[in-house]
């Protein structure tokens, strides 16, 4: 199976299958000889013009093709765009996982959804613990990010070590668990380090970020400032330190706590099992003992906060969900940022809010859980890596990272922007790119992996442009004849009872065309859907300047 | 054709045809008695969900009704949201326009475009001078914007003042002609306004606005720290003083100008001949002569800073541009904020450039058109309304501009946050709420003006997500009897070809559902596709979690 069975495998191999493209998809390759580990397996969600397409996940041939070789895949966080493919990668590769406590936690909640718990072999690794995998040994280090448990790895090989940050943030004060273990950084770097793979999310934000406890606060005031009100606030399901901040505060105050959107209970039922999270007694209530209390003591945390259409928010704003209406004694809390994309939408929710009488806040109640540039350069002093490879981020947000690496004295050839699918072969004497392993963008649509492609989602693009127009007849393919038809039907194109005029026009057209077309006495399929087409879109583009999709269909009919 | 002979009509009424619930689509009439002015006529352009739409204009039929009252269009400036429905608007109802001379240059251009400069009345006014209409007198006082010769108005009426600031801005040092006329403002304001109808684009920003002069430091520099490379500049089409910097700064460092895109050429030719731009001599060059000049003479000034897919910098970006390449040698300069919405398709552009090798700047060099919370309160103090009526903006925007109003002073029961449609009567002794009129969107798709509603745009929807499957047989209606198919094609659900057993049993099950429902010797059309439709769908949705179209279309054939 193995193609590459000459090249020279005493060099590390760094291959990232999906994620440098896009955000999300995070999914990358480490091979050392006959030993492959991969680390992470994220989701990414659909581009605007990947019309119906629910989410894309990475192509795993080349795992497929070395499936004897890879020992595992290393989890550094529960998100999605980390974790979100494992269902259906290890539908295809039966490979243990490793990861900490709640990522854990997550990922066993999928497989529940998908039935694999019992098929998949998997550990829960503790900050500080080494697993040997193969010809590696991989080390996860204690990070900050807006989710617990997340984790850098250091991936120690016969080549040298790298260190990988995943997701990650400084935070000097985090609210639950310990500061990112930036001593650990340092002994590491001391020992010296072959490359550092560093997030670059924010790299084009100066400054640092600050830290998750700071949004207490806010809240803490916010809540102060709105006494008597019902307070609604929306952030991200799995924020789970956010969450906490709002039960403190809400505990402060006095008030009862439910929590609303399928994905954010899922999540805060599974840290509170796992203890991540600590919620007072009598603090959460279920949404159908809201009305037992006053307005003033109420708190809903919801889903919703990226104005996503069927997420609680959204249900709310537009009256459509069955338990929560909104109106003026309402403050709704934004407890986060518009997610690039997601601009409008956001700001759709928040003028529905504004028009029921809600009083909504939706600036500086959000601190980012991604490095901005002085606690990336941070990374790289304590780490001095003698390669860089920027990750996780668009290709805008690597060159920033790349930028901060040479102002750090990191020389330009030792940086390295990859492209999905390139092999990175490095040791102590050199890195290059050698080589290419298939990758690519799967498609998920409904229970369907895969099978919808370009075609399909071009098509799908022409009939939402335009509709379609569909012309039925019958010929006799024997006697050459027009049996039935042509009856013509169209979706989306224009509206049908007001344009019986086109209709009628184009029929005439078609049917004249048909008949000549038969004249010869042949009745060739692909001649005759051919001059239907043409005839037919070019006189409703004159008509209309408009380009529907034309569909001939013709009916085989024996007379 | 007036329903609302009986009303009173001493009062001044004023009633948004459009503008309050979108971004866009700006038309308010004025009305006194038998006297109607309309202030601004603009096109909105679709949401997302509006498929295949081109633009949105406003349902005029108020103005159609009281055709004989409606003395004219009175225009506040040249951009699309203010004047694009005007071709429109004026081809079902002839009504003379009055603006000033670059709105009124640019107006001009988009007849010609629609054939209609002889049909059309129209007459240019100065600043400062007063138009009478009817029992209105309306004058245009100079502001400042993002295009040369905006204006505000002073509708004088019997009724009391109102004055209109259209989109405007405070700039103390513009770059072509006076600052806003803050003299004739207070002047105003000292006769005593009945109501200020001022812009809310920017009431959520505190602070004021820069002045856009402070742009024009800003290229001095950067083309200062870009010596020796070629600058390419993106920005609005219709941003004339941005335009005339980069022309100021790039004659300052012996640069050859190229603008390049259909509108911005249009507009600058447009100001050029009306003498809103000075250009020096062998400054502009044709795009023919580029290559007769070193990349570092060079300066492209284009359309397509929005990430708009077919403008020119989109092109560029994406190598589909047939006469300019990017490369590493290219600095590419965002003059240029993303307009909600855009944020991804901008940063779409951005990623291409830097794959290219080019450098891109997209922060801090554009200033805003419009006026921030400091400039809205010194207009507020300088006009002293009794009524406060937010116009330009979406809904969280006028809900910030009321903030600042009730902050004033101005009483709550004195600001009105209208609806489009609504009636709003005042005069000196009081202001309400009275009667609703007609307002809609009408969709503009190709050459179709409103034939594309709701039905079209939920069909357009439907196929995007799922695509269609078409199911197509002919029944014999006397015997009852199938006699040809079922023959089932679909567009968009899924690739055909891998798909084959799918579409086996779907057209079994059809075949049994037909020939079921026709064993009572019964032919209904209506059950027919009922049935065959029920059936397909829980078989589609059961095996791929699918809802595409189905389409049943029935033949009629006589054997």
């Amino acid at each position: 199976m193995n193609k590459k069975k000459n090249e020279n495998t005493s060099k590390l191999q760094i291959i990232p299958l999906g994620g440098l493209e896009q955000i999300g998809m995070n999914i990358t390759a480490f091979r050392y000889e006959d030993s492959i580990i991969v680390v992470d397996c994220g989701l990414s969600f659909p581009d605007d013009d990947m019309l119906g397409i629910d989410l894309v996940i990475p192509d795993i041939t080349y795992l497929q093709e070395n499936i004897d070789k890879v020992k595992g895949f290393v989890i550094t966080h529960g998100h999605e765009d980390h974790i979100g493919a494992l269902p259906y990668v290890l539908h295809e590769m039966n490979v243990p996982i490793y990861a900490t406590r709640l990522t854990m936690g997550i990922i066993e909640h999928k497989l529940e959804e998908h039935n694999m718990t019992k098929s998949t072999r998997r550990k829960v690794v503790k900050f500080g613990q080494s697993i040997n995998l193969g010809q590696f040994r991989v080390e996860f280090i204690k990070t900050n990010h807006s989710i617990v448990d997340a984790a850098a790895l250091a991936i120690y090989s016969p080549a040298g070590i790298v260190v990988h940050t995943g997701d990650f943030k400084v935070d000097y004060t985090p609210v639950y668990g310990d500061p990112i273990d930036l001593q650990r950084f340092a002994e590491i770097g001391k020992k010296g380090v072959l490359a550092l793979m560093c997030d670059s999310t924010n790299a084009e934000r100066p400054g640092f970020t600050a830290s998750e406890k700071t949004v207490g606060k806010t809240f803490d005031s916010l809540f102060q400032e709105h006494k008597g009100r019902r307070i609604i606030v929306a952030t991200f399901a799995s924020n789970v330190d956010r969450v906490q901040q709002i039960i403190n505060t809400a505990c402060k105050f006095g008030r009862k706590v439910v929590v609303e959107g399928r994905s954010m209970v899922n999540i805060i039922d599974i840290a509170q099992k796992l203890e991540c999270i600590q919620v007072p007694e009598n603090t959460l209530i279920d949404i159908e003992q809201l009305k037992n209390y006053p307005e003033s003591q109420q708190v809903i945390i919801t889903t919703g906060s990226q104005g996503e259409s069927m997420a609680a928010l959204s249900r709310m704003a537009s009256n459509q969900h069955k338990k929560i209406s909104i109106g003026p004694n309402d403050t709704v809390i934004f407890s986060s940022n518009p997610i690039p994309g997601n601009e409008k939408a956001v700001t759709n929710v928040i003028n529905e809010l504004l028009m029921k009488g809600a009083d909504v806040i939706f600036q500086d109640v959000h601190v980012s859980g991604h490095a901005c540039q002085e606690d990336i350069k941070l990374i790289y002093t304590l780490v001095k890596p003698k390669y860089a490879i920027p990750v996780h981020g668009e290709y805008r947000h690597l060159i920033a990272q790349r930028n901060i690496a040479r102002e750090l004295g990191i020389p330009k050839d030792n940086i390295f922007i990859l492209h999905s699918g390139e092999v990175l072969e490095l040791d102590d004497s050199g890195a290059k790119v050698n080589g290419k392993v298939p990758v690519g963008a799967i498609l998920v649509d409904g229970l369907g992996v895969g099978d919808v492609g370009n075609v399909v989602l071009r098509d799908r693009q022409h009939l939402a442009e335009d509709g379609i127009v569909i012309v039925v007849f019958g010929v006799d393919r024997t006697s050459a004849q027009l049996v039935s038809g042509p009856s013509i039907v169209s979706r989306g194109f224009v509206y049908v009872k007001e344009s019986d005029k086109l209709i009628d026009e184009a029929t005439d057209i078609v049917l004249d065309e048909v008949t000549e077309a038969l004249s010869d006495g042949n009745a060739d399929w692909g001649k005759l859907k051919g001059v239907v087409k043409d005839a037919l879109s070019e006189y409703i583009w004159k008509k209309t300047k408009r380009r529907p999709m034309i569909l001939p269909i013709i009916m085989d009919e024996n007379v």
